[in-house]
């Protein structure tokens, strides 16, 4: 199944950056590995090309815009959107057929997507909805981790959530998570996990629903989606006062935005959708504080066990799997077999 | 003969920690390259487990004791001190057979030593007896270094002390060392070398046994043990004034407890005993510091060699060994051996 | 042709050091991955050691200088100026026939100039010759850089100054740099670019002639002469007053001195004289300020470049030479013919 080593999956969308972050400065990120320059045109169309200059390797994102050209900075190779060399200073025509790659973008506020793989199958259609991300009845908080860990682990954690009432017991866990029965759909391509807990909900949804200390049955399902995408639903039900629930069925949907910077660092955005408290501004800034809080556990474990793959020499050591990692190993072998594919198109 | 390249010696002995570092908190360290977590039980007895959880190679040193049980801190997995896996909180019962290394460990106040190797080869009576630690005539100061560099080049150097004259010439080292004949035994398992050396003695122990400026003969003795020990032993006669000596030989032993961290990097305790000032406080804490700041001169030099090993590309480079070497270049044959037999055997 | 991964080339002269900068203290550094130790002896003479004491690998430069004999900090192992060791403390007589290497230096002021490859074939005539370094007529400055970045990606920047116009548009680049026609000499061991600008020179040269807002004829001349050194010239010429250089055609010769510190890092100093303004300090101050900020944009670019080649993994990347690389992609394939014949005869 997928761990580190194993080749990242180029054929996917993936989230290159929020919206906001792209203009007419010159941002660059890994993805895949691979040096990449994101900018928008004057039109305002985001646009990714490949940072390495083809002629020398310095980083375009050091040189400059004209218009919706873009001029390295060493020695003036001059880029159209497509990546096309259409001029070099020292020449009068530019030579034929050079250039930089450029990979297929689609923004789809609050983020713009990357391709990194062959543009040929860059699909918008394979683009994953998130339907809640502009509907009305949902507010919507956006946040960010570096991990300096695969995203192999960041999936896994995600799939298996018995780690809640461990690694977050501080913060959104609760101790009943780890022992409450699991429904798990693991066919094919489609790897989901519901917990259904009785518990007093943590301050991060009591707080904002008013239902501190108030028994309530949280329904948690992980669904992974693609390699760049899983999605975290919850189903909030108050069991003492079922009457506050009359007007809403409060949930919280949690797009987990996974993108590979290279095997072993991974760029971490997350919405966190809520169709409750929409309007108020505070609690949603402190919703969001609270998830950043717990998830930066999960980037704290995540770093920890690469650090120990790094490190740890213990003779012999191989990783035992348990029942409730069953769809988790299968997401992984998942992973593995696009992978393999994907090397054997290659 | 051995190097930093060698593979280590894991069936034997080797200091893990002062007694009075290890408790009810975590504490974790790599020995021999394993990552390693230890703690002390309920009833006080020292346990030390292999640190990388068997499920997802999170540290258990990041996770919580109940009573005597090591929790995981990411999903819950609980170990008992032989590191058998006892509980899985998403099952019912655990599955068979799995857990972590628990690591052979006998306290000996003021250390705790550990076998990083093969638990049936772990023989109590194969811990070396350190006498003068416990005994009423004797005071012991602890001191602890940590060294990047090899372990290897840590015994030659502490069984070669010609280096007092030059390395040592600020601290604890005197000219004439270097020339003073030598006594060596270089015999299968024992490699030992005298020095007796007429000299003023350097304020380490002229000051507190109140000889400054006056005549002594200094014999130093170097006695390789095991790849964790090397006890020094100095033997100090004042020759201006032999009255001074009616009541007591003046002896000082330094027991170097050596334990590699990796194949670069090694921690280095000691305990530095005298036979004299026993019960002056302010006496013993004058000889740790002259002695922390010598062994520093011991822990530069090796760092320096390891970091030329690392970055010099002199080409056809190789050490020479002059007759002053038999006993280091003999006692890295015998680590040799001991490598490649345990080599063999796995 | 050549790049970083190309083993350098031993057989050659490098500046080592400015001539100032050695003395009776020992100073250290790498040339081409040797770790090597420079002093004077007591007449004056530079003398150049391998650094790594053939014993235990201790650097000497640790060590200490009793008048002309280097003493080892570990073992107090002497060696003479040829690098032979002449006495080991520990014993009556030295070992026949131990060492270290001894590398032929020259010093021709302002630096001191090193063989690192094969003593036989230094010979004293292949010092390339600095006229104007001691010339009554010019005054010279000298700057120093280092560079984490491999010395062939410096002399093809020197090279192709076409990115005057980008890289060095804030400093002493101009527009019409990267556009002006190119007279290239590229044949067997001889390679040489002038470009001729007709301009407003930058500051560096405008303001030290007084020929600020003038226009003016800017001739630069770059010539790789070994892979230790490259000379820039520039002749400039002041076209709307003409009588401005009735005294003297204003010249500066910038000698770029580059000696690789190991395949991806260099030592970069140069000399940048002039043949005007001489007796004038501050202006001196002022260009020499001027060229370092604009070496420093250099440095910037190949270490960049270098980062690229670290950690980009743009599939099937390699980089595409234009007409304008002809002499530097000649003056590399001749680095390349030159590793190549030092490894066939080793």
């Amino acid at each position: 199944m997928a761990n580190r080593d194993t080749p990242l999956i180029r054929n996917a969308w993936y989230v290159a950056a929020r919206s906001d972050e792209i203009g007419r400065k010159l941002f660059s990120r890994q993805y895949l590995g691979i040096s990449t320059v994101l900018f928008r045109k004057e039109d305002g169309a985001p646009v990714a090309l490949q940072n390495r200059c083809c002629h020398r390797s310095f980083p375009l994102s050091e040189g400059k815009l004209f218009g919706d050209v873009l001029e390295c900075g060493y020695h003036g190779f001059r880029y159209n959107t497509s990546g096309r060399c259409i001029a070099v200073p020292s020449q009068d025509r530019p030579p034929h057929n050079i250039g930089v790659r450029a990979f297929p973008v689609i923004e789809k506020k609050p983020f713009i997507w990357i391709w990194p793989g062959d543009p040929d199958l860059a699909d918008a259609a394979l683009l994953p909805h998130q339907e809640y991300f502009d509907h009305p009845d949902w507010a919507v908080n956006i946040g960010f981790l570096n991990i300096k860990g695969s995203y192999v682990h960041l999936h896994e954690n995600l799939l298996d959530l018995s780690h809640l009432s461990f690694l977050h017991d501080k913060t959104f866990g609760t101790p009943e998570y780890a022992r409450a029965p699991l429904e798990a759909t693991v066919e094919d391509e489609h790897f989901e996990v519901w917990r259904h807990v009785e518990c007093v909900l943590p301050p991060i949804y009591s707080r904002p629903l008013g239902w501190e200390n108030e028994k309530a049955m949280r329904s948690s399902g992980s669904l992974f989606v693609t390699p760049g995408l899983h999605v975290n639903t919850g189903i909030l039900k108050n069991l003492d006062k079922p009457e506050k629930m009359e007007k809403l069925q409060p949930m919280v949907k949690v797009a987990q935005l996974i993108t590979p910077e290279t095997n072993t660092s991974t760029n971490y955005y997350y919405a966190q959708c809520r169709n409750f408290c929409i309007d108020d501004g505070e609690m949603g800034a402190f919703m969001l504080k609270a998830n950043q809080a717990a998830f930066s556990e999960d980037v704290f474990a995540i770093e920890h066990i690469n650090r120990m793959q790094d490190t740890d020499q213990t003779p012999d050591f191989y990783e035992v799997d348990v029942p409730a990692d069953r769809p988790g190993v299968a997401m992984r072998r998942h992973l593995k077999k696009l992978a393999d594919a994907e090397a054997a198109k290659s």
